[in-house]
C-alpha cells in the first residue's frame, strides 16, 4: 500500500510513529509562519503540519503550493496536537510532515467539496464523482452497504438463498412499459429487461428452492418523478408452503433485524389494518401513522340542516388537528387554498374550532347551531385548542383529498419527523381495479395474485368486490414493499387471465410456460418485493432517492455525466436489423 | 407454516412426534401390503408408511392414487425405521402417515426427476423448472449462493464497500459488441447494458471509495460458445492507493477464503509466471499447472543433422510425457491425427521413446545418431519409460498447437483431477496486440490498463512491446479473474488512446468524462474482475457454466423456456422510435 494508515485512523496511541498518509487536500490553513493541512480519505481526516523554521524551506514551499483536491502520500511523525479537535476521531493528533509527494493534481473543483456545497443539482449530477466525495454522500452509499449486507445476513440466517434471474427476458403487455433490447441473433426478435423477476421466482418455488431472495435491478420505462429511476433495486422474496401470516412474519422479522443493525432503533411489532380501513381512515393505501388524526365521517351529523354543499355531497368528512385552534385566518385560508389546488381538488374547506371555553366556533355557523357543533366536536373526540377540518363530495376523491390536508397538517405541526419510524401491514388489498380509460380490470397488484378463497364466489358477478391476498408494508406513509400469495393452480390462473381480458391465446403466448409450471406440481407459494432505494432513503431520513444511488438519471432518464443514452452507428443499426423512424423535425 | 419439518430434518430423537411434512412425491413402492413413499423437499427425504389393516382403507386409496411428483402435505407420527439407510440423514426414521392432502397433483414429467435423468438437453432446458428439481443442479446453485456469500463476507472483512453501477449506460465502440435499448424519452437515442463496470468503478475511486466491489451482471452480444453466455456474472473489485503486489495479495486471499470456506481445502500460495514464462513453457496464457510437462526447446540439439522439417522451423518443441513410453504405435498415430486437426494444425508429430535399459527409439532415427538421441533425453530429464513429444513450424502457432498436445496427454495421463487445484498468477501481459485484421492495435485488457513506466520509453518505436502492469488469476487452465493498474493521468490516457487509433474527438465523445475526472485528483488505483459463473463452474468440477445458472441461455441466445427474444408490438417500436429492417425472407 501507498499508505501505513488511513486518514481515519491514528490516536494518542500512536504518537511518535513515523507514518505514511494518502488522501485528498481538504483545506489549507498557512498563518504565522504555521500550514496546516486537513488531508481527508472515506475514513476520515487527519491534521498534516509544517512549521517554518523546522521544515525544510523546499518542503514547506511544496506544501504552499497544493491546491483543495490534490491527491499527496504524506510521511512523517505522530505529534499530539496542541489544540484538540474534540469532533473527529484523530483529533488529537496531527502529522509533523517531512516528506510529500504529489500524487495528482487537481483542477479546481467546479464546486465546494464540503458537507454543504455551493453546487446546484445539475452541476453535482455531471460531476458526480466529485459530489460523491463529499461526507453526506458517501455516507448514504455507506448505508446502502450496511442495509444489504444485513439484508442478506437475515435472510441467509433464515435459509433463504440468492439465485440469479435473467435480465434478457421476453415483454408482456401487462404492468408498466419494458424497455427492450434487439436481439442481433434472432432478427425481428426482442429481448425485454425485467420488471421484476416475478414469474422467474414463482418457477423456483415450482422448482422446490423453498427459500428463495435476491437483490436485483428491475427496469421501467416510465415517465419520470422524483422517486422514480428508470432502473431500481428491489429486495424480491418468495417461499414456499406457507400461509400469508408466514410471509408478514418473516418480513416483520427482516424490518426489525434492519432497524436494528443498521439504525440501533428497536420498532414495535407492525398493527395490521386492511386496505378498506385505510381508505375509510386515512384515504390513502399507505398512511402515515407517525400521528393519528383519524378521519371521522360526518354524514350523519351534518345532512339537512340547510347546507347544501353538505347535502349534496356523497360523503362528508374531517380531521380533528389537535392544539391547531390557534391557526390564523391567514393560515385557514392557506389550507383552503391548499385542498384546492387542481392535484388536490376539493371545492372548499369548512373549519371549526374548539374554543378555551368549550364552545365551537365554525366557517358554517349560519347553518349549524351550537348544539350540532358540539356534537361534531364530540364525533372528533375533540378538546379545547383543537381544529376541525371538513371536506365535503364525492366520497373518493374527498378522501384522497382530505389524505393530502392530514399529510400537511401533520406536517404543520410537527408530527412528520424522520426519526421517528411507525410501521404497519396493509391487508386484504382488492384483486381488481377497474380502469376508466381501458373499459376494463386490470390487477391491481398483478395477475399472478391470489383472490382470497372465501370472496371467490364474487368472480361471476362482482370481481371488482373480490379481495386478495396481498399485502404492503407501510412506514411513515411510505410504501417500501408489498407482495401477495399467488395462484398456483392452472384452471384459477386461467380464470384471472381471463377476467383481464387476456383471450386464452394471448394468455398463452405471453403465460404458457408459468401455467404448464402449474401441472406439474406447483407448491402453494407467495412473496414480497421492498423497494430498496425507497428503504435507504427512509433510513436515511431523505425524501430523493437520488441521494441513494450511485450514478442516477435525471427526469429524462439521462446520465448526464457519461452523457447517456447516445445514437449509436448505422453498423450497430444494421447488425441489430432496425432503423431509425424519421424524427420530428426541430 | 403448511408443515412442521422439512424432508430432511426428522431424526431419532424426533420418535414418537406427531409432525407435519409438504414437499413432491419422489417415488411410491407398494409391496406385500406395505406402501413407501420417499417425499421430497429442498433439504432432503423422508419415507413415508402406509400399512394394509393399520392404515385406514380410504387413506390407502389415497395414497395410492398418487403420481410421482405430486405435492403433497402429509400428517402422522415420527417412527423407528426397521431398515436403515445410512445414505441419508433420515434414514433412521420414517413418518407413519394418518393424514394425507394432495396440495396440487402432478402431470407426468416430460424426464425424470432423478440425480441420473433422461432427458435431453433441449428438453430439460424447455421444462428447466423441473430439471432445477434434480439434487445435482439444485446443489449447483446452492454452490453459487454460498460462493456469493463467502465472497461478500471476505470483501466486506476488507472494508470493500459495495456499490451499484448502472445497467443503463453508453455503448463504446471498444471492446465486445453491446446489447443496446432504445430510448422512448430520447428519441434516437440508445442506452447500453454494461460489459463491465470498468469506467464507473475507477470513478469510485476518483470519488475516494478506496474499496470497491459489486457482484454484478455484464453483457456481451457475441457468438455463443459453451462456456459464454450473453448476460454473465462478474465479481468486480477496484482499489485506491495501492501497487500490484496489494491487490494480488488481497484476492489470493479472496480465492483461498473461497476455498477453504466453500470446499474445505487449503490451497499454497500462488505462484507468479510472467506472460513471457507461459508462453513459452505451456503455450498458454492460462497454463494448467496440476501437471509439469513444461516444454522443452529444442532448436539448439537438433538443427543441420539433415532433417529438413526441424531444418526449416523457426521452433522446435517438446513435451516429455512422462511413462507414457507404453502407448502403442496406434495411441500414438492417434496423437498424430489429434496434432493435425486443422484447429490444432500442426503438421506432423515426432516422438523418441525412452525405453528400459535408457537406450532411445525415435520416429526420425534415420536422421539422429543414439547420441542425438541421448542429448535429447537429456534435456527432457527423461527417464526410461517416458515418450518424448515433439513439434515444430512457426513459433507462435507451434506453441498453441503443442499446448493442445499437453492438455491432451495430461489428460490421458490422468493428470487433470478436478478434485486438485492448482492456482497461479500469470503477470506483465502486454499492453497492445496487433490485430491483423483492422491492422491496429488493441488494448489487450482494455485501453484503461497502465503500461509498466520502465517501458514506456518503447511507446514511440515498439509499442508491441509494452509490458503491462496487467494478471490474471488461472486456476486448472482457466482463467478465473484479470486485472490491471489503471492510467490515472489524462495525458497518459489521451496517448493511450492515441495508440489505439482513436482520434482526440473519439477519445473526447466516448471518454471525455472519465479523462476529465483524472483532472480533478485521481488516486493511484488498480483492480480485477473474476468470472462468477467459470468460478463456481470450476469449484463445482464442471466443464459447463450453464449447470451453474439458473435459467441460462442457448448458443442462439435464446431462453427456450420462456421463448425469448420474441416480437413486440407496432406500438411499442412506434413509441421507441424504431422500425424493423426487411428482414431476409425463408
Amino acid at each position: 500500500m501507498l499508505r501505513t494508515h488511513t486518514c481515519g485512523e491514528l490516536r494518542i496511541e500512536n504518537i511518535g510513529e513515523e507514518v505514511t498518509l494518502t488522501g485528498w487536500v481538504q483545506r489549507l490553513r498557512d498563518k504565522g509562519g504555521m500550514l496546516w493541512i486537513d488531508l481527508r480519505d472515506r475514513y476520515g481526516i487527519t491534521q498534516l503540519t509544517f512549521e517554518e523554521g523546522v521544515t525544510s524551506a523546499e518542503l514547506l514551499r511544496q506544501a504552499r503550493d497544493l491546491g483543495r483536491e490534490y491527491v499527496i502520500q504524506a510521511k512523517g511523525k505522530v505529534v499530539e496536537r496542541y489544540s484538540k479537535n474534540d469532533k473527529i476521531p484523530t483529533g488529537n493528533i496531527e502529522v509533523k510532515v517531512d516528506h510529500l509527494e504529489v500524487l495528482n493534481p487537481s483542477k479546481l473543483p467546479p464546486f465546494l467539496i464540503e458537507d454543504e456545497t455551493d453546487g446546484g443539482d445539475d452541476l453535482r449530477m455531471r460531476y458526480r464523482y466529485l459530489d460523491l466525495r463529499r461526507s453526506p454522500v458517501r455516507r448514504n452509499l455507506e448505508l446502502r452497504h450496511r442495509m444489504m449486507r444485513e439484508t442478506r445476513n437475515y435472510l441467509d440466517n433464515q435459509k433463504f438463498i440468492e439465485v440469479e434471474t435473467p435480465y434478457l427476458i421476453k415483454s408482456t403487455p401487462e404492468g408498466a412499459r419494458d424497455f427492450v433490447v434487439p436481439s442481433r441473433m434472432n432478427p425481428g426478435e426482442f429481448y425485454a429487461l425485467p420488471q421484476s423477476p416475478q414469474t422467474f421466482k414463482q418457477l423456483l418455488m415450482v422448482s422446490g428452492f423453498d427459500r428463495y431472495f435476491q437483490i436485483v435491478k428491475c427496469f421501467r420505462d416510465e415517465d419520470l418523478r422524483a422517486d422514480r429511476q428508470p432502473e431500481f433495486t428491489q429486495i424480491d422474496c418468495e417461499m414456499s408452503f406457507i400461509t400469508q401470516e408466514d410471509i408478514l412474519n418473516t418480513f416483520e422479522g427482516l424490518i426489525k433485524h434492519l432497524f436494528d443493525r443498521v439504525k440501533g432503533v428497536q420498532i414495535e411489532t407492525l398493527p395490521r389494518m386492511t386496505y378498506a380501513d385505510a381508505m375509510k381512515y386515512y384515504g390513502s393505501d399507505k398512511p402515515d401513522t407517525r400521528f393519528d388524526m383519524r378521519f371521522v365521517d360526518l354524514n350523519d351529523l351534518v345532512k339537512d340542516k340547510g347546507f347544501k354543499v353538505f347535502d349534496e355531497a356523497e360523503l362528508v368528512v374531517g380531521i380533528n388537528a389537535t392544539g391547531a385552534a390557534s391557526l390564523t385566518r391567514k393560515q385557514v385560508d392557506e389550507l383552503t387554498d391548499f385542498v384546492k389546488r387542481p392535484q388536490i381538488g376539493a371545492t372548499g374547506l369548512v373549519y371549526a374550532r374548539v374554543n378555551e371555553d368549550g364552545s365551537v366556533k365554525s366557517s358554517v355557523d349560519k347553518f349549524y347551531s351550537p348544539e350540532d357543533l358540539q356534537a361534531w366536536a364530540a364525533a372528533f373526540g375533540a378538546k379545547p385548542g383543537d381544529l376541525l377540518l371538513i371536506l365535503a363530495g364525492a366520497k373518493e376523491k374527498t378522501r384522497k383529498a382530505l389524505n393530502e390536508l392530514r399529510l400537511e397538517m401533520g406536517e404543520r405541526l410537527g408530527l412528520r419527523d424522520k426519526n421517528t419510524y411507525s410501521a404497519l401491514w396493509v391487508v386484504d388489498f382488492p384483486l381488481l381495479e377497474w380502469d376508466e380509460e381501458t373499459n376494463r380490470y386490470h390487477a391491481m397488484h398483478h395477475p399472478f395474485t391470489s383472490p382470497k378463497p372465501e370472496d371467490l364466489m364474487l368472480i361471476g358477478e362482482r370481481p371488482g368486490d373480490i379481495r386478495a391476498n396481498a399485502y404492503d408494508m407501510v412506514i411513515n406513509g411510505v410504501e417500501v414493499g408489498g407482495g401477495s400469495i399467488r395462484i398456483y393452480d392452472r384452471g384459477l390462473q386461467e380464470q384471472m387471465f381471463s377476467l383481464l381480458g387476456f383471450s386464452k391465446e394471448e394468455a398463452e403466448a405471453q403465460f404458457g410456460f408459468l401455467m404448464s409450471a402449474f401441472e406439474y406440481g406447483a407448491p402453494p407459494h407467495g412473496g414480497i418485493a421492498f423497494g430498496f432505494d425507497r428503504l435507504c432513503t427512509l433510513f436515511g431520513g431523505s425524501d430523493s432517492i437520488r441521494d441513494y444511488i450511485a450514478f442516477p438519471k435525471n427526469n429524462s432518464g439521462r446520465d448526464v455525466m457519461i452523457d447517456a443514452p447516445a445514437p449509436i452507428s448505422g453498423e450497430q443499426l444494421d447488425e441489430l436489423h432496425i432503423k431509425m423512424k424519421d424524427l420530428p423535425k426541430g
